[in-house]
């Protein structure tokens, strides 16, 4: 049995709470992956806990204080005392990249910060890993969920910036003081860390320009909904002829673009390079748990060490029996009663209807259905019994329908 | 100067080539991520070359020959010999997976196959590193091109299911025998893979139902989009009460649905997890480049063995001169002349007009415009223009526009 693997945990909110449970709830499965169980070396809470203490029986030190003093100090302890790091921390990244790196590559450990941008989208990963080698030429999206929620919800009710941000504020969206989300300085610190890594050269936050969302109008939205638009805040990095330029600003998108349909807290990241067209990416940006998931990736991958061979730890059963919701599609022959002997029969079968269109005469004359979900089994066995019915003139037409509206 | 990398590639088709250049191309690079620069020790070509002279002098074999025979052979033969392997091969991962996933944990080396899966689409790496330790309880999505483009187009242009794959093969998205394709054989493969990766049990080939898109019709697709639907063949992997189920099959989405603005031959992949909500990745599914960069990501890796930690390579100018698109709001008196007067300050600066309405009467008229692309130091000379000018009710509010319609 190998030897448990030591985890020291800084800061004990949302985040910090969420891993800590994650950590135990998911220790054998880290086992199963990396080879050693984790265990937690300590947690330090403001008012509790040693920082030295923490560190001298840690392997890794996860860092989810925020801010950056002293989360700093902390970090850059740790990895010089060859300990690897974890962070969730965006401005400490963003304002003080080029020494943490420096600190971790000379004292040979990791430096993993996943969470610090668009939560447990894999945006860090896939910049790092598995485009190493690609010459990335934009990066860009939408990287803060607080604004993406106030002016997803100002376009569904034509709501004022103000009374949404209120709204925002009610369901836990945005914080209490929320101006580094609305003003843009929030995003700029994201876009400094991506545009770092995606172009392997120092960008600081004040390389970065940036615009919130404090002035939009609930009328530019409505009229550019009417041009086919709708309105995100943006933040794009990108080579520029021998340089790059890295900006957040609102920016309206056209109804095809990628981005456009992604809607509340989400946060979404695309990578163009010559030689991978465009990578799109997208899922929650915050969130307790999907941050600690993030964190709970790279704590992984540091006693992983190299990329875990594949094992099958369970044999499970493939079920056949399930549930889905149906369109079907019915030549009929054009007579009263058609529509009342296919309704039977679903009825009959517990098969409930969603929406029915009657379409065409005579020759033409069709029947289109989509049912709620249920079991397939009985679905078949109706459709089975509709097929025999002697007004249809062609076979029945079934085909699945995903039912779920996200966001 | 660290050992170069020695590099052997079997099969020299699209992706054989492409990858070889990239391997030239990219070498600096690959190098200041992983630490040692890249070499091709041999490409073994049908009718060219030896397999085991090259294995002999090789650490990664990448294996792009396509096929189970003599694909299988060559890649345990090198797992064996303790060669670290990189697979495009999506039939030889779904079908003999167990046995070399055995081998190459046997001889302590890697297996890698990001390839093998909605080509540069980073799917593998994340279920396989990101999530982990993640309790992952669905993966589905578009992971066909072929098929994807066939469907978008058939929605496009209404045109039937034998005219559209005619099509399609002409435009190369297509194969002279599409069988495996359109039947739903390929997505099955896929599906089998991502469901083993997931699910960490055992699925073979056999434990997929599929369906393909060959008895579509433009019909179905016509009457579904009346109900706000657009058709897919999906791929769903997801676990059912203590088992799984894996399954292909055409599908209609509801237009929120993330993977229902997917066109053309993208590929899309959503993985669910209680404490991640869901992830969604999209790219280009298939393409020579496309599928060699992702091997790239995959022998990096290797070589890197570790997170690279992130270094500075250049030090790029930050450029502010950039060319962007505006939306112009205006609220303007309701007066003659108005309209002439702006579009001579707009024109005067070389700023081109996209589309403009007008609307309101008296004190709510307003003039709100879309510009085309054009330098945004001459948008804002003539936005300061404009500002000034004394029919103005108020200050006049510009926001940028992505031009850019994809797909």
């Amino acid at each position: 049995m190998a030897e448990p693997v030591r985890i020291g945990v800084l800061g004990r909110g949302t985040v910090g709470g969420a891993f800590c449970e994650l950590i135990a709830a998911r220790a054998g499965d880290v086992a199963a992956v990396a080879g050693r169980t984790p265990e937690l070396a300590g947690v330090l809470r403001r008012s509790e806990g040693d920082f030295d203490e923490i560190l001298a029986g840690s392997e890794i030190v996860v860092e989810l204080i925020g801010g950056t003093d002293p989360a700093r100090d902390y970090v850059l302890r740790a990895l010089r005392s060859g300990t690897h790091v974890v962070s969730a921390n965006k401005q400490l990244i963003a304002q003080h990249g080029d020494e943490l790196f420096a600190a971790a590559r000379e004292a040979g450990v990791q430096l993993r910060f996943e969470a610090a941008v668009a939560g447990v989208v894999p945006v860090i990963r896939v910049i790092q890993e598995s485009l190493a080698a690609t010459e990335i030429t934009k990066v860009f999206g939408i990287v803060n969920g607080t604004t993406n929620f106030i002016l997803s919800e100002m376009a569904n009710t034509g709501a004022s910036y103000s009374d949404t941000l209120a709204r925002a504020q009610e369901l836990g969206y945005a914080e209490a003081d929320p101006t580094d989300d609305v003003n843009g300085a929030d995003a700029a610190a994201k876009m400094a860390i991506l545009a770092r890594l995606a172009f392997h050269s120092p960008v600081g936050l004040a390389d970065v320009d940036f615009e919130g969302i404090t002035e939009i109008q609930p009328e530019d939205i409505a009229y550019a909904k009417e041009l086919g638009l709708s309105l995100k805040l943006l933040g794009v990095a990108e080579r520029v002829g021998e340089g790059i330029s890295v900006r957040v600003f609102p920016c309206f998108l056209y109804s095809g673009h990628p981005l456009a349909p992604v809607e509340g807290p989400f946060n979404a990241v695309m990578v163009e390079a010559p030689t991978i067209t465009e990578i799109t990416m997208s899922g929650p940006g915050a969130g307790g748990q999907e941050t600690a998931t993030a964190v709970l990736g790279d704590v992984v991958s540091i006693v992983a060490g190299r990329a875990p061979v594949h094992e099958t730890r369970s044999r499970l059963k493939i079920v056949r029996d399930l549930s889905s919701s149906f369109y079907l599609h019915l030549e009929v022959a054009d007579r009263p009663g058609v529509l009342a002997q296919v309704a039977e029969v679903l009825g009959r079968n517990e098969v409930s209807v969603r929406s029915v269109v009657q379409r065409g005469h005579g020759d033409d004359a069709r029947l289109v259905m989509v049912m709620h979900e249920g079991a397939e089994a009985r679905f078949q066995a109706a459709l089975e019994e509709i097929a025999r019915l002697d007004f249809l003139r062609s076979a029945p037409r079934a085909i699945r329908v995903i039912e779920e509206e996200f966001n």
